[in-house]
C-alpha cells in the first residue's frame, strides 16, 4: 500500500489526521522535570477531575492510547467468558478490532444484532438479550454496546439510548458506548455529556480523542462503580498502563480545555454538512442519509468516483457496494478542501459551478 | 501516593523523566497533514528501513507503545500456549507486568529460573529447558527470555548471550531479550546491535525507547522470519496497533538519528558511574556491585536513607532488603543532581565534604 | 426440570438412552487388573489399530469423554487465536457449546455462514472465507466446520463435502467434521467412513459413538499430520486425558466390533423413517424433510402434540417455530415404541388405525 | 512405552487399577431406558443429596470425569485472570497438569511456595499472599490450593488446614482442596468429612473418586455460596458437562454406598503401612516418611530395586533422587503382592525371610 503522494487531499478517515497544534502544545510543555509514572502523576489526576466535571458526577476513569483498548478492557470488566455482548454487525468491536474483544474477555462471543440499518433496535435487543437465558448449552448475553456515533455517523439520542439500557436493565446486563467520535455525536445531538451517557443509562464510554484530534489518547469513563475494581488489572496485563502516562493526561487537558473537544467536532461536522449539501446538487450523486456528524455516505457514478480519485481526492469505497464511498471529514479539513472536491464533482460531471 | 514535591530530585526511574527535546522536537515536525493510519506511513516505513541499517540485516519491525506490549506480544510469537518461558525470577515479564505474558501467550507459565544473581546462567537453563519435555502431563519448556541489561543494572556479554542462546537452540526454543534498557546495556558493552542480538543468537528483541528519551515509543525486532507472520494480528487484537502510528515513528526517528539513544545512555551510565565513585567513599555506604549501567544498588545506613529523603532526593528502598535502595540514572539526570546527591550524602554522614 | 416418569417414551434425544450392552461387558471386561493410565494401555493402542482400518489409513487419535471437548480441541489446533471459523448458524459448535471453541481456540471466532438450510453451501463459503483476509483488523478465516450429519438429521454427499474441501484448500485452511452422529450419516449414504472423511478432503473428523451406543466415549481423528503434534497439549491442560484410559477405549473397542457402530445406526435411521412414514399419512402432520437418519422434524397440530405428550410421548417441541417438533430415535428404540406414537397419532387425529 | 508385561505387579500409581467391582456394577445397573441427559437425571440428584449427608450441610456439587478438569474449573471460579494461586511447588496442580489452571483461569499464574516438606505453611503463606497486593504491576494473590492427602501421602491435620484457611480468610482469598485421594487421607485422619473441609474453612473441594475405586468419576464440591453461580458454565464451555451423566452419578452412588469409598482407603493404606513395616527392616532400605495414606516413598539400593523390577514390581523411581522410589497401593493391591514384595526385597538383600 503506497503512501499517498504529496498532493492527496484525504477524506479517508479522521485517523489521516494528526493532532490539534494545542494537542502538541501541551506534549511539549508537560515534558521538562520528573512525574510519578504509571498515572501517579498531576496531569492525569486534573484529567480525572475534568471528567468529573464533564459528566456531571464521580465516574472512574482509565487513559489508554487505543480505542480498540478502550473498547476490549471495557467489556473485558463487563462480561463473564461464557458471556456474550450484543452489538450491531457493522460495529468497530465486531468488524474492525481482530478479535479483541475475544482475546481481552478470555472468549466471550460478540452477537451481531438482527437490527436493520446502522443502529440497535430496543425491541429486537429485548429478544436477543433473552436467547438461551440460563441454559447452560448457550452463551449467555451478558453486555450490550452501542457506537456513539455509529460507524456509519448516525446518532443515537438520548431516548434511544435509554430505550436501550432500559432492555438492558431488564435482562441484568450492562450497556457499553464506543464513543470513538463521541465528540461528533455530542454536538450533533446538542445534549450534554451526561444526557448521553449515564442519565441514559450507559454504564461504561470508551471516549475518544484520537479522531478528534489528541495524538493518541483515549478514556474509558466508568459510571458503574462496581466495575471500576478489576480495570487498572485488566489495563495493566494488557500492556496499556504507559510508564509517561502524563503524556497521555496532558493530550486530554488540551482536549478538553477551552471547548477545543467541541469545536474540532463541530467543524468536522460542519464540513461533512457541507459536503452534503454541496454533493447533493450534482448530478448522479446520491446522499445515502443526512449528515448527522463528520462521516458521509455517498453514491458516486464510476466516472465521478475515478475522477475525483484522478484529481488527487481520496477515500474509502471498495466495501459497501456499487458506487457507495465514504467520506470523513475532521477537526483538520479545511473549507478549501470541502469546495475543492464539490468544485471537482461538479466539473467532472459537466455542471457549471 | 502523593505526587513528588516540586523539589524532588528523582532518582526513582527512568521512567519518572519526560521525553528528549529532540523526541518532542520530531512530534511537533511530524504533525500537520494527513498520513496513512495504522503504519501504513512513511515515517514507519523510515523506522523500519533505520532498524535494518541499526541491524546490518533485515529484520521485521513493529512499534509499540509500552515495553509490556512489546515483551508479551514478542513471547506469544514464540509460546505455545502450553509452553513455559524461562526467565529470571527478577525479570521484568514475570515480576512487574500483573501477568500480561500469560495473557497474551494464553496461558503460558513463566518458569523462573534457579540462577542466582541476575542473570540467567546457561548450564542451568540447559535442566531447566529439559524439564519435562515431551510429557504430556508438563507444560513444555518453550522459549528463554533474558533482560539487556538486566534489572539490577548489570549486562550480558556478547559471548554470555551466546553460550544461553547456543542452550536454546539445543532444545530447540527461541530466545526473546527485553530490552527495555537496551541502549544503556550496548553503550556499556562497546559492541553494535547486532553482536548482542542475532549474531549471538536472540530470536527477537524488545528494543526500548521510552525509557531513554522516548514518550512512548518501543519496537519489537524480529531476526526470526518464521516468527513475523503472526505478529502484526497479534499486535491488533491486543489494541497496539496504534491508528496515529506516525507519532510513534517520528519518537524512533529521532531517537536514532545523531546518536541521540546512544548520547542519552552514555550520559545515563556515566552519571551512574559517578554516583558509585562518590558514594563508595561515604562511611557506611556499600555498593551492591559495579555500576555497569544507569541502575546502581547502594546499601545505607538508616540514618543516611533518612537524611537523603529529607532533602528531597527519591528512590526506592523498600523491597530489597534492610539499607538496599535502587538509584536509577537518565538521560535528564544532570551532574548538579548527582553531585548533590553524593555532597548531602558525605554531610549527613558527618564528613567534610 | 422433573425427571420423566417412568413410562415416558423419549424421542427427545439419542442422548437420552444409555450405552449399548456390548458396551457394558466391554467396560466389565477390561476391568480387573492394572494397565498403564493416560492412554498407554493396550485397548488404547488396539482402538487407535482399528482406526487406521476403518478409516483405510493412517490416522492420529485422540479419546475423549464428550463431544464438545472433540470439537474444541481440534479447532483449537486448527485456528489460530485471531483466527475465525466458518460454519453453520445451527451447527452444535455455534449453538449448543456455550463458548467452547472459543474458551479452547483462545479466542477465535466463530462466523455462522449465511448459507440456507442446514448444510454449508461452498460457494457462499468461498466468498465468507476470503473476508478480511490479510486485513490485519479482521479475524482471519482460518478453518471450516461442517457437521455430518447436520443437527437436522440431513446429510453431506461425498461430493458436496469435497466441493467444500476444495474451497478450504483454495482458501489455505483446514476443514473440520462434526461426526457427533457420524455412524447415523455414513449408513444413509452408504459409503466407507474413508470416503467421507479424508478422501473428500476432511482434515480432522469428531468421531461420536456416545450418542450410537456408547457411554461416554467420543474420539478425535486426524488425517492431516500436521495438526497432530500440539492435540495430546491440548487434550491434557483442557483436562480430558483421562487417567484411567482403558475404559474410553473398551467402549471404543466394543463400538467398532461386530459392525455394532453401524448395525446400531442403521436400527436408529430405520426407526426414524418408519416414523416418517407413519405419520406423513396422519391428518394435519407435516414431515419436514426426508429422514435421511435419525431426526426427523415434523409439524403437528397443536392438539395432536398435546395428546402426544399425554400419552407419555416426550420431545423436543419448543424451538422451532409453531407446531414443530424434533423427534429423535435411536438404537434404543423399539419398533414398538415407533409404531404405538404412529398409533397414538393416529387415534388422536381420530382417523381408524 | 511398553505396555506391562502380563505378570507385572504395580505400584505405580493407584491410577494403574481398574474399577471396584460394586462400581462396574452399578454403571450396568443404571444402563437400560432412558434418562435426562446432563445431569438432570435421577442418579445426579441422588449423589447431590447424598453428598449433601457426607457433608453434613448443603453443598454445591458439579460432577466431572477427571481430577484435572474439578481442579481447573474449581480455580477458574475462585481467581480472577490477573490472580496468583498460592500452591506448594510439588502440587498437582503445578507439577502435572501442563497449564491447565492457567488455560481455565485465563492465565493467572501458580505461585509456589517456598514451604518446604510437602505442605503449605501457614505462615509462610501469610506472606506469599501478601505479595505485591494492591500493586498493578504484579498478579495478586488470589487464591491458595492445598492437596489432602499430598503429593507424597501425607496429611493436613483439621488444625493445618483451618490454620492455612485462617490465612486466606485474613487475605481475603478462598481455600481449594485438591482431594483426589480424599478418602485416603480422611480414613488416615480419623475425622469426618466436615471436619477436615468446610468447617476448617475449605471453600471448595475436587473430590476424587477414581483413584480410590472409581472409573473416570471425580466432584466440585462447593461450600461457598458465591462461587457456584458461575460452575455449570465453566464446565460446560470446557467440554466437562457429559450427556449421559448417569453414569458417573451411578459410579458416585456406588462410591459412596455401603463405605466403600472408606473401605477402599482404609485397604489401600493398610497396604502402604504393612510395606513400610516390611521394607524397614530390610538392609539398606529407607522409609522417607511414616506411611500415613496409600503412597510411600522409599530409598533402595541399587540392587535392590534393580531386583525387584526384574522380579516384575514396577514403580515409579527416576524424578526424586538417586534411590528414591515411590510405592502406591490401592484398593486392589493385595496383601499377597505387598507380602510378595517384602519377600522379594528380603531375598535380593540376602536375608533369610
Amino acid at each position: 500500500m503506497p503512501a499517498m503522494s504529496p498532493d492527496t487531499i484525504s477524506f479517508r478517515s479522521d485517523n489521516d489526521w494528526g493532532a490539534a497544534p494545542a494537542v502538541i502544545d501541551a506534549i511539549a510543555a508537560c515534558n521538562g522535570g520528573t512525574a510519578r509514572p504509571y498515572g501517579a502523576d498531576d496531569w492525569t489526576r486534573r484529567v480525572e477531575a475534568r471528567l468529573c466535571e464533564v459528566f456531571e458526577r464521580q465516574v472512574g476513569v482509565l487513559l489508554v492510547s487505543t480505542g480498540t483498548a478502550a473498547n476490549s478492557i471495557s467489556l473485558a470488566a463487563m462480561t463473564p467468558r461464557w458471556g456474550s455482548i450484543l452489538c450491531h454487525r457493522h460495529a468497530h468491536i465486531h468488524a474492525d478490532e481482530c478479535g479483541a474483544p475475544e482475546f481481552f474477555t478470555g472468549g466471550a462471543r460478540l452477537v451481531p444484532s438482527a437490527s436493520a440499518g446502522s443502529k440497535l433496535d430496543a425491541d429486537l435487543l429485548r429478544a436477543e438479550l433473552a436467547a438461551g437465558r440460563g441454559d447452560v448449552h448457550c452463551v449467555q448475553p451478558s453486555a450490550a454496546s452501542i457506537t456513539q456515533c455509529t460507524e456509519d455517523g448516525q446518532v443515537y439520542s438520548p431516548d434511544e439510548v435509554a430505550a436501550i439500557s432500559r432492555t438492558c436493565r431488564e435482562a441484568g446486563v450492562p450497556l457499553h458506548m464506543d464513543g470513538a467520535r463521541f465528540a461528533n455525536a455530542l454536538v450533533s445531538l446538542g445534549c450534554t455529556p451526561a444526557d448521553i451517557t449515564w442519565r441514559a443509562g450507559v454504564d461504561v464510554l470508551s471516549f475518544g480523542a484520537t479522531k478528534n484530534g489528541a495524538m493518541n489518547a483515549e478514556a474509558i469513563v466508568v459510571f458503574n462503580d462496581e466495575l471500576i475494581a478489576q480495570l487498572p488489572y485488566l489495563r495493566k496485563r494488557a500492556g496499556h498502563l504507559l510508564s509517561k502516562m502524563r503524556f497521555i493526561a496532558a493530550q486530554w487537558e488540551a482536549y478538553l480545555a477551552d471547548e477545543l473537544w467541541l469545536d474540532n467536532a463541530r467543524h468536522a461536522n460542519a464540513m461533512a454538512a457541507r459536503l452534503a449539501q454541496g454533493l447533493s446538487g450534482v448530478r448522479g450523486v446520491g446522499i445515502a442519509a443526512p449528515a448527522r456528524t463528520n462521516i458521509l455516505f455517498v453514491t458516486l457514478p464510476a466516472a465521478l468516483e475515478a475522477g475525483l480519485r484522478e484529481r488527487g481526492f481520496d477515500f474509502y469505497g471498495d466495501r459497501w457496494g456499487p458506487g457507495v464511498v465514504r467520506l470523513v471529514t475532521s477537526f483538520g479539513t479545511t473549507t478549501g478542501m470541502v469546495e475543492d472536491l464539490i468544485a471537482a464533482a461538479r466539473d467532472i460531471a459537466g455542471e457549471t459551478p
